[in-house]
């Protein structure tokens, strides 16, 4: 039996939607599930006690690209791994640093052999390779770690976007047969990711392809690099069910709150984004009304909870009125205060959707969601 | 009975040491006590709940001049008083404003009437009086009020401070009358603060006058301005004692963390510094074992925690490598870790003091943290 195992629990009669659990070496989750983004090994402005105990994730993504750099992962590999080194007795997943390093502003040189960048904090040289990226992950100690895959910005021409797209498959079957050798699924999963622009006919060769692999989960890539919102969700819909139903599927990089249901209406099981915790920096925060600019007047001396509907310490503790004074004054406990908010909404959200689909409610949560919450909400 | 009250439980047989009991509406608070400064109402990078349930502060100081810019004392009290705008279950005490007002670069004009300043954040201009400081510190709902009173820079000519000097205890009549007359003690208390610059002749004259008001407990202020730090010493020295036996005496703005046994030797109850907070942030760390830089490259792949003697969150749970790593790295975890062993330490010493003061053993106590902790210890 594979390290990293998903359980189909329950299938929506009516969409695509699923709930299941995935059992990794750090405990199980149950899906469809958010992973809020730690990025230095740290989820920003939580502690690993909030995140375990006031939040209840399972599971939180680090960037592969940003711990290479700094500290390292040979360092973090000394300390133990990054489970130990983060303190965080939960299960992790990494991207494979190739997100970052075709999306960051780095000097770069993309060739069949991987990719050459420069770091973005001193320019120093560094090559990926499709074994490479597996190499650091393992030494990271990651459950879920990812193939190397080149990222195309939005749009990109047909043709370039299938040199790339097979770039990406054989880099895919090059970082298994490594990760295949050194570890043999024993310890952590390696999920192939589907690419292929916003083309129907490449993302359906490419998850034809990379199905040879019968990897333990796939994920959809290439998505949120600045397409309209109607063609990522197109790009699920048709990519999703070429994916073998009893793995879990993960789409990355995603999404807006109102945008999760539509998601796991697809059958996406796993999702991932920034959006949580960075608009929380930025005083944006997602509630059961609908965004909310906690910098407006109207909430100067606002005594209501930020969500009345929402279980969180934030919610349960503070008025709007004391949380836009903190902003106001670039007190730090804002961040914090907002994004375990903002993170405790998002997981959340799914796990409404996971006993939707369990109690064959989902149709109905979605035709709700779909009429209750649009894109810029009535607080906005 | 007055609604704060001393309660003195044991002194030192050698030193000046006392151990006691203060207690307010909001909680009962054992001395000696360090209050951790929550300047915009919010001890930064720390929530309440850390503060009561990991830290068990029993109090805070909030600073008047900030809550009465932003976001103002009439907007708190409309939304129902500081503690339960900042969801502070515990004491509260504010200082009267007038130390920021004379030491941040603000224009000024002190008249007997009071004080003239801008505002640091728009350059609005205000004036304070004693009776205006009375009422804003009323409005915020504060266990603990300060008068008024002047701050001068070090050095100052005797002349200047004796006026000075004269100027303060009028304001502390007139602000303790105007107290009396809208409170009559029955909510929170009123500390007059002893000036007198460096001259221990101004100092006694300036006890002397302010013991006719027979307040629940006074300060030692007008210290921490730049002068010697064995100057401070001996001012506290010279004018603890000439204050009532069977009231808190509190010195404001100190210290170090080895000053503070020095202090509390000389018969000091209370303090506040923002030491240990703001030096968090900029990577210092108080330890049993002194001071502890983290950025500095031994700590690279140290394991070991923080401070090995400490029972705090981060010392339990991380090791001074995480923590460098964060610190390195710009995450605002870092400063939420550090602020909490900070504070830890702060508190811990004071907790250990008292226990040493009840137990007859104070005398050992600061004998060994005299040779123990050198100003800048090893690890600095």
């Amino acid at each position: 039996m594979a390290v990293v195992e998903f359980e189909l629990q329950a299938k929506c009669a009516e969409t695509g939607a699923r709930a299941g659990r995935l059992h990794t070496a750090h405990g199980t989750i149950e899906t469809p599930v958010f992973m809020p983004v730690g990025t230095y090994g740290s989820v920003k402005a939580l502690t690993p006690r909030d995140l375990e105990v006031d939040l209840n994730a399972r599971i939180i993504l680090a960037n592969t690209y940003h711990l290479f750099l700094r500290p390292g992962h040979e360092r973090i590999e000394r300390l133990g791994g990054l489970h130990r080194f983060m303190a965080w007795p939960r299960a992790i997943l990494t991207d494979s640093g190739g997100f970052q390093v075709f999306s960051l502003d780095t000097f770069r040189k993309v060739t069949d052999e991987g990719v050459l960048f420069r770091s973005h904090l001193n320019g120093d040289q560094h090559f990926f390779t499709p074994e490479s990226t597996v190499d650091v992950q393992l030494a990271l100690g990651s459950d879920i770690n990812m193939v190397l895959d080149e990222c195309l910005p939005y749009p990109t021409e047909h043709a370039a976007a299938e040199q790339s797209m097979r770039r990406t498959i054989r880099w895919a079957r090059i970082g298994y047969q490594h990760y295949l050798r050194r570890e043999k699924g024993l310890h952590c999963a390696l999920f192939p990711i589907v690419q292929g622009s916003m083309y129907p006919d490449l993302r359906r060769a490419c998850a034809h392809e990379l199905l040879e692999l019968d990897a333990p989960g796939y994920a959809i890539g290439g998505l949120s690099v600045g397409e309209p919102r109607e063609l990522s969700q197109e790009m699920v819909a048709l990519t999703a069910p070429l994916l073998p139903e009893n793995r879990p599927r993960y789409v990355m990089g995603v999404g807006m709150p109102e945008e999760l249901p539509q998601y796991v209406a697809k059958g996406v099981d796993m999702m991932d984004c920034v959006l949580p915790t960075r608009n929380a920096r930025n005083g944006t925060l997602f509630t059961s009304e609908g965004r909310l600019v906690i910098k407006q007047a109207r909430y100067m001396e606002d005594e209501g909870p930020l969500d009345p509907k929402c279980p969180c310490y934030a919610c349960r503790t503070f008025s709007r009125a004391y949380l836009r004074h903190l902003f106001m004054a670039g007190e730090m406990l804002f961040s914090m205060l907002a994004t375990m908010h903002n993170v405790q909404h998002y997981l959340d959200t799914m796990r409404e959707m996971r006993e939707a689909i369990l109690f064959g409610r989902f149709p109905a949560y979605l035709r709700n969601s779909r009429t209750h919450l649009p894109a810029e909400a009535a607080a906005d």
